[in-house]
């Protein structure tokens, strides 16, 4: 398997398929972030964050963005030891001077791009994996931001091209969202499925795409409520995170969320308004969802089933 | 204190008071409500969900609604041995029957309504606690449903009106909402503050009112979001708290919080159409938080600063 863009989420699907045996070639316009990658790998991930350590939520805050640990602390000798799996990761050289068939050689079944979210690259990478790699091979994206049909347009094949979308930090369990354009075959999603299952992240199979898939579009209403609530001088950003950490339990807020996602970021999503995408979807369709299930009493918790079913209702 | 309504939120409440030393009186229009609220903090209210165990928060999936344990699974005679700030509390007549003269001798400083959100009830208690109560009285409500403008219509005297509002379960450390309407003197709003610190509940001072206040705020655009991903068949409610569940590390997702608040309620919610409150914040409203932070190259973690400062900023 090829991933392109040795970035903070190429290193980590990498480093995950890596511990499940798949065979990575590391590509990155700069030769020495793949190296580097590799270095990373090699010094700072921990048997505690491995997939192969499920459930480890201890740090939910540390959730969204930020890197497991310093390379500083780890020795490099000590450590390798611990890692044959890192025999299976190659840095590649640069795309450009990769030619058509060294990649053949290579055999790849699935090309991940992880590159930034910029349209004009995510179309240049495309269209050279589209050149480069052999009929056969699934072009896939991680990106977060665009929808598969927005990408599929630069890509030769789009039969043979989907989403695989992970969230970070990738060495967790965790769900990885999956979903094609109108012409992808279903034979590419099953064989990205079986990619996901292999390195124990849940399948998520969207039946068609959605802008953010599902966590990022329920993230994006929160974040957008938390905006409105300084924006309307309801509270100070503090007591957002405040309010939302102290009911949730979870160690991170909105505002804290943004910041590790990275305001630059926040800020270009906005500017692009794609929070403003106009979804045609009315309350009378949000009631059909709730209003069967209310006619039944099936209320929830409190009367022993919902959208769930509870054992013990409340007294 | 008085608290009106001795339902799953008002015992909460009282207990959590009267732990603090706070002298309480519960009234219910069942009386024999309230004695089963004074039965369950016999027999309910253990040590370990106590306010003075402090961030215990290791299940915060069962946080918004369901209650803490069983009354038949503990002994009553055993129990209330350890619990002797249960002397602070009283069950009261029904209002119907208390009088005036009753009440004032009572000396309340605040009485607290939690009772259902039904405007009819609300309107016919605030008004019936404005007729009974000495004018130095706070009046307060509860209400996660309606404005402080929209209650403080019924109280005779609105300077001395104004909400406190608290989340469940109140018997764990969390945010105390209070808020005002335009009338209500500071010094009230200062009252409830200290009334919230007194049971270790952070006081979140809103600067004005605000639908749902600040979590719940947060909370019905997660909501809204889930129910449109279902809405527009992009996947089923499993696999959108699946998602929510294995990023944030809650142990609940959109469509179980539903559950747990009741689909009743959100239904009513919905069918208010409160959700469509027509804010006008733009885009550029939204902006203009963060534009002056990007500006400053203050991105977030990876910088070493944004919304707050970060010793270590991403490698």
């Amino acid at each position: 398997m090829l991933i392109i863009g040795a970035g903070w989420v190429g290193r980590q699907v990498a480093a995950r398929l890596a511990m499940s045996g798949v065979t990575i070639g590391l590509i990155d316009r700069t030769p020495l972030v793949s190296q580097q990658a590799c270095q990373w790998m090699r010094t700072c991930v921990t048997q505690s964050n491995s997939p192969l350590a499920p459930g480890s939520h201890a740090e939910p805050a540390n959730s969204l963005e930020q890197p497991a640990c310093n390379p500083s602390e780890v020795s490099i000798a000590a450590e390798a030891l611990d890692r044959p799996w890192l025999q299976y990761v190659s840095a590649l050289p640069a795309m450009q001077e990769l030619t058509k068939q060294q990649l053949h050689q290579w055999q790849p079944h699935v090309a991940l791009e992880c590159v930034p979210e910029q349209l004009s690259l995510k179309k240049r990478v495309l269209r050279q994996l589209s050149e480069l790699l052999p009929d056969k091979c699934i072009i896939a994206s991680n990106s977060s931001y665009f929808v598969p049909s927005v990408l599929s347009q630069f890509v030769r094949l789009p039969e043979r091209f989907a989403h695989l979308h992970f969230h970070v930090p990738v060495l967790r369990q965790s769900v990885a969202d999956i979903v094609g354009c109108s012409q992808t075959r279903p034979e590419v999603l099953q064989q990205l499925r079986h990619l996901a299952e292999r390195i124990e992240q849940y399948p998520l199979m969207l039946r068609h795409e959605h802008p953010g898939y599902v966590f990022n579009w329920l993230l994006q209403a929160v974040l957008k409520a938390a905006l409105e609530l300084v924006a309307l001088d309801v509270v100070d950003s503090e007591d957002v995170d405040r309010s939302w950490k102290a009911v949730t339990g979870m160690q991170v807020g909105p505002f804290g969320m943004m910041d590790q996602i990275g305001l630059d970021v926040i800020d270009q999503v906005l500017s692009n308004a794609r929070w403003a995408v106009p979804l045609t979807v009315s309350q009378e369709q949000l009631l059909a969802i709730l209003r069967p299930l209310v006619e039944k009493g099936r209320l929830g918790v409190k009367s022993g089933a919902g959208f769930y079913d509870y054992q013990e209702p409340n007294p």
